[in-house]
């Protein structure tokens, strides 16, 4: 059987560890990632490599080189509610893939591999992302710990009860050497790759975010008897800024993913709007002229249309650049026709960046459809990405 | 104490009847609406009347004239959730005061005057409007006697606790000679008559109204990684629509009252849209040619946009003429600068309609509100509309 093949199965296998019959949903700290957790040690131990779970619950599968040094790869285990298969598993069953290889073939790198399998990034349980990196990264704090879930769990105690200690947290912060890098093999979420017929890319960015609320507070009335050039009709302002939201900057994307109007009656003109807007780009300082392009066209139209606007932030994040040393190589292994690509999602990569150098490679996925169980790969680009990762260790 | 101070003060005594403390809210066949019916009957008997009521709790209240024939006047007693005090109370305490102007003053007409007080015209109890005046137009069938309020008590037990008999419900047909018409008195519920500085007028038509519910169907995606040109976004489309609602045609209004968004997080695309489109003219032509134009723009904003349009017919109902005749005794009666303005809202006359000729008389209320505890009605605008109404009647 081919390590693509084994790859394919593995994330087959592991869509059945899952908390909903019949869906794939594998929150943090579970009996599905007990399970996961249990699989995945054992393809590791059988691809030469020796494991150690942290705190948090990640495991760490070492294989050693012939010298010093250390280079990471990995991905995560969990996923959010009815999951693909694909979403972070693919990662690491293609960094355990590529270790088999060497190990089948007896070859020793003049440096260790070490493979990390996320315990948390998906956020699930606790509503917080990145766990399992962010333990890494030493950026977990007491605050995180006392969150609950819904059933009233605090996080202390949902790592106690999978054997993790919660007053140690802090030892799992990588202390060693810094490692020559960390590596994410990702399914690219989008369907750029799809559209360009490469089953590979090289990520450039994982893009910044800006998030905001915006309410448009007009007056509610009688929508037969109010004539229309006395309304304030807070929902057409808001359509208008939606319209304006859409627009053609390369390598931005905005979008209004949530609005709700009130009163919300089909015979009462709308009072009030609230709605997200969420703006991307792999360069901070485009992403965040187009924020305020958009929240003062946002107050524009609240004047004229005697419309109130109200913007509250609800998140910034920067954007985090991949290693270029590390993509040049990345490029180098791909061969001729290599393009990058910036990540609009976010990735364990945004806290390894602060541990040491990332890169990340994508894997076209069918439709660019993810979060989904309709989430698809082909084995022939599986095979691409095992064959890249390989010979990116050769080239390192 | 003046007509209209009377007037105002039994507004605000019949507003502590109601079904929720610290709220004007009376629904049909209640204790609220026994405890009215009782007060108004007491006040209909003061200005020399002999009520009755009916099975579906109208009271029919009659002020003999000197020759045949009988004119209509009237209003309902009952209100939407957490109303204001006006809207149907009014109209009923207006009617009762004129006759009593005529009875202290030992007059009868050539004809006789019958106040009906309607049981309910808001719907609020049962999902279905107009119960009074349906049940005077022998409109009201099984099917409505059947439906059931929120705590599973049907409107044929509600009718029959109350001492109406919903198998005699036929009976309650006006079956008597023609009326000479039916005039109601109601606050306006707009801004027109405040914008014009007039305490009342005359009402041209009570508007046709047509009702659709609209789906945008796009294509739901991941917020960071789907390049704009690559979307599919279902809330687009919508704005886009909603923007082209918002147009100045005369005499035209059309409300987009309530839109959702599906799946509605701020990181996802908007694969689904459903909103309501609600038009409402005067002119039933003017009101089928807007709307076609309205639908046949959201179609072609889908096929531009890539997105699915489909268009559910909710409700139509054609406008409903004033008489020309009453409506030129309405005018004479105000006399100098009497404008006309046609109703957005519906009212009883929609089903007054089918009996005979119908006519209304707006007050101007406060900043147009309506359907809510701000609204508000000035006594001398009161007085207008007694004086008004008293003249009509000596010119009909």
């Amino acid at each position: 059987m081919t390590l693509a093949r084994t790859v394919m199965e593995r994330c087959d296998i592991l869509a059945t560890c899952t908390e909903e019959p019949g869906a794939i949903t594998r929150p943090f700290a579970t009996e599905s990632m007990r399970r996961v957790n249990e699989l995945v040690r054992g393809w590791m131990n059988e691809a030469g490599m020796t494991v150690t779970r942290d705190h948090i619950g990640n495991l760490r599968a070492r294989y050693d080189g012939s010298g010093s040094g250390v280079l990471l790869l990995g991905s995560h285990l969990d996923s959010v509610r009815d999951a693909g298969r694909y979403d972070g598993p693919l990662g690491v069953m293609v960094a355990i893939a590529t270790v088999q290889a060497l190990h089948d073939a007896g070859i020793r790198l003049p440096f260790a591999i070490e493979v990390l399998a996320f315990a948390d990034e998906e956020g699930l349980r606790f509503g917080a992302t990145y766990l399992g990196s962010r333990a890494l990264a030493g950026r977990l704090g007491e605050d995180d710990l006392r969150r609950q879930d819904a059933d009233g769990v605090t996080m202390s105690d949902a790592i106690r009860i999978c054997g993790g200690d919660p007053e140690r947290i802090g030892d799992d912060r990588w202390s060693a050497e810094r490692p020559l890098g960390y590596v994410e093999v990702h399914i690219e979420q989008g369907p750029v790759l799809e559209g360009l017929d490469l089953p590979v890319g090289v990520v450039s960015a994982i893009n910044g975010q800006s998030r905001y609320e915006l309410t448009f507070t007009g007056e509610a009335g009688h929508a037969g008897t109010v004539p229309m050039d006395r309304r304030r009709d807070a929902l057409i302002a808001a359509a208008l800024f939606v319209t304006v939201v859409d627009q053609n900057e390369p390598d931005l994307v905005a979008t209004v993913g949530k609005l709700s109007v009130r009163p919300g009656a089909a015979n009462v003109i709308p009072g009030e709007v609230t709605l997200t807007l969420d703006v991307r780009s792999p360069r901070d300082g485009q992403r965040r002229e187009w924020c305020e392009k958009f929240l003062g066209v946002a107050q524009e139209i609240g004047r004229r249309r005697n419309v109130g606007v109200t913007v509250a932030p609800i998140s910034e994040r920067a954007a985090v650049q991949c290693s270029p040393r590390i993509n040049a190589l990345l490029r180098d292994a791909i061969g001729q026709g290599a393009v990058e690509v910036s990540s609009g999602a976010g990735h364990d990569g945004v806290y390894m960046s602060e541990v040491t150098d990332i890169g990340m490679l994508f894997v076209r996925c069918k439709g660019g459809i993810s979060h989904n169980p309709a989430e698809s790969v082909d084995e022939a680009d599986v095979a691409v990405a095992i064959d890249t990762l390989s010979r990116f260790l050769t080239l390192l």
